[in-house]
């Protein structure tokens, strides 16, 4: 495949690449190469053809809750484990009913094709067979990415509590199933959060990961309330990181922690040297008043980190606006804390693009060898479009301002992805 | 007119009101009253029936600049007084092309239509033709409010200081002429801010204010380096607030002074005895790292504020996304200072109605009497919509997550309003 058009990408946070009117070849699924001028070894080879157009890497979001999706907006001036028991299980427990689950995940994954989020990480629910029919659908959708049945075994309504070995074996059915049938959709081990599984249950997934080499994503440290429930219930354990790492579920260079906001040195010490991922969630964390994650300084530290939308503690699956936001949250803590720089737009960017898509493979980026996933920026309205831009302050008004009526196409894995179901089916 | 639906307005801060299924009769252009039956008196005469939507008080935006629409979103990652150098100063300077001024305020207008704002109060430029050009084609438009020609003549680039006797003679004759022919756009006395504006030129503005006894908007210690500046430039003046109180400038009820950060006790005290109302922008203060507004506290001192978007410091012109921002910039605040409550969804839905409609009139509310400016909501794709939803929730929906898509219809005093310009003439 061969695209014409203004091509930005970052290849490091502080490294933004512009190339105007140049051509992006592709071989598969994978880009060789930027040229300025077409090599001639594909002269004559059908352009698709976007002079003029700003294309740039398609978002990758780490950490997304699918069923929550329909709940987005809702009920934010709770906190953390309020909205969870109000708004958050009520809706999951319905997720039993496989007919109201496969509506639910259409609905959602047409919003992340809509939004520009080729690639994701999903939390399902408890349910073995929701989970599976999220997995077959993104598997149709043309999507990729990895989902996790949740695990939850204490500490849960009766309708989300499940048997802990129930729990194991469903878990076991679906990574086998998954192996065997899909081919761009990954089974990732979703323990809700420590204070939803038993030891029990932790340490039968951290033995799964290992017989199956497994990713993992779960929630650590996002509210006060939360980490002192943990302390409260693995007292002999010194810390909420250090619970995951005692049942095996910091797995190196393939874990996913959400939020982590509240973390001692020693946790970050551990974090790093498992090569955890940690998904800063800025929407979320204004909209359950968690609290601050110091994005600058854990990357300063070593710590990898990427923005995530986290619907529905984030409202919306738009990964621009986290983008936006976490630029934003990330200057209002510097007016407090003016030691630490806030992070600009466009090292915003790369977090959703790809930093996040580090821990998916070679995602994220125009560099030879990456996956190409792509969105193609185009003025929803070109009569409104009254100024001469350049590409980068296009994408800039993109990512603050924009919305899905702006992306005129969408790739992932070197293909055109069309509108995955139609919504009224 | 007579119309069905559900309702929901907040005849206070703290006072949601919400009616199912409920008539509310208007005559010309105010509500007469809302009923759970239809008085047998209307029986028989036409409804507009919005039967299952939610129906919701119309957006006021206090602080917006037109001709910074176009550069929404661009070049935030500098502070206030470069970024009015870099960006803002020059593309107000074009202004003076009254061509581009009517197709530029032509987008403006339907996208402040769009996302459901029917009143605001707008800073054009210092262009006499061009502002004119503003306040006729609102009123063309439907929406409603006031405009001002901006006032500028010390410290700024040449193409944008005007002689001072220059700016003081459009000035008024921008008043008389908008007296004599709209009904519907006032004229707004609009020194840009302290350091655009010399002595002379306040003062001049000062008398015009008295003459013709109109309201005054400008921009009020947004940030730390713009204090310090009027500082220099007024030595003998103790406060920036009571700079343009020595210039008559801070009307009584008549003033908006957008952000108004950075007060002293003395300034709170004389901003409360001159009734002014203050425009916390919470998107363009983040965005520009210019600090946070102490709402909460600003609010019980007695203070007026209201929610406004200050595009292009804010990079949305929709008040649902200013709204839900001030409500999270207030939760992170909170995070900081507990002892300062956040506010919630609604109180800050309040502030973008009643609250900013309480400027221009009876305005922002449902009440008897007041004008009737309404939004229909109604979700964009009806299969996406799973859930039964109380009218509350899809009101969270909407402040939180939507879009110009997600309203069916606006009303302005009394009247259908229909998309104001085609974007192609």
């Amino acid at each position: 495949m061969i695209l014409k058009g203004n091509f930005i990408w970052m290849p490091a946070m502080d490294r933004l690449e512009v190339r105007e009117n140049a051509w992006l070849v592709t071989s598969g699924e994978t880009v060789v190469g930027i040229y300025d001028q077409l090599p001639p070894e594909y002269a004559g080879q059908p352009v698709e053809d976007w002079s003029g157009k700003v294309i740039i890497p398609a978002f990758n979001d780490l950490h997304i809750h699918a069923p929550q999706f329909l709940n987005r907006g809702i009920g934010y001036d709770t906190r953390l484990l309020d909205w969870l028991d109000t708004y958050t299980f009520p809706l999951e427990a319905r997720f039993r009913d496989l007919d109201f689950a496969r509506r639910a995940w259409k609905v959602f994954l047409n919003r992340l094709w809509a939004a520009g989020t080729m690639r994701f990480s999903a939390f399902a629910t408890i349910h073995k067979e929701a989970a599976w029919a999220l997995m077959e659908l993104t598997e149709q959708s043309g999507l990729r990415g990895l989902v996790g049945k949740v695990n939850m075994d204490r500490n849960s309504a009766d309708n989300l509590r499940e048997e802990t070995a129930v729990s194991l074996a469903d878990t076991e059915e679906l990574i086998c199933r998954s192996r065997a049938e899909l081919k761009h959709v990954g089974f990732i081990l979703t323990p809700r959060f420590v204070p939803s599984t038993t030891g029990a249950l932790m340490d039968g997934l951290g033995q799964l990961g290992e017989r199956y080499d497994l990713p993992v994503q779960s929630h650590l440290s996002e509210n006060p309330s939360e980490v002192e429930w943990v302390r409260q219930l693995h007292p002999d354990i010194p810390t909420y990181t250090q619970v995951y790492e005692n049942f095996g579920l910091l797995r190196k260079d393939k874990t996913i922690m959400a939020h982590a906001i509240y973390l001692s040195d020693g946790e970050k010490e551990l974090l790093r040297e498992k090569g955890v991922t940690l998904a800063h969630c800025p929407c979320s964390n204004v909209n359950l008043s968690s609290g601050v994650m110091p994005l600058r300084r854990n990357l300063e530290e070593g710590l990898r980190c990427c923005v995530a939308s986290d619907v529905a503690g984030g409202h919306t699956a738009a990964m621009n606006r986290s983008v936006a936001a976490a630029t934003a949250l990330s200057k209002v803590n510097w007016l407090s804390h003016p030691e630490e720089a806030h992070l600009t737009l466009t090292e915003s960017f790369y977090l959703a693009t790809r930093g996040s898509g580090a821990f998916l493979g070679q995602v994220g980026s125009f560099e030879p060898g990456f996956q190409f996933d792509a969105l193609v920026l185009s003025p929803a309205d070109p009569a409104e479009d009254l100024l001469e831009r350049t590409p980068v302050e296009r994408l800039e008004q993109f990512l603050c301002d924009g919305d899905d009526r702006d992306i005129a196409a969408r790739y992932c894995g070197g293909v055109l992805v069309k509108k995955p179901f139609a919504t009224m089916e």
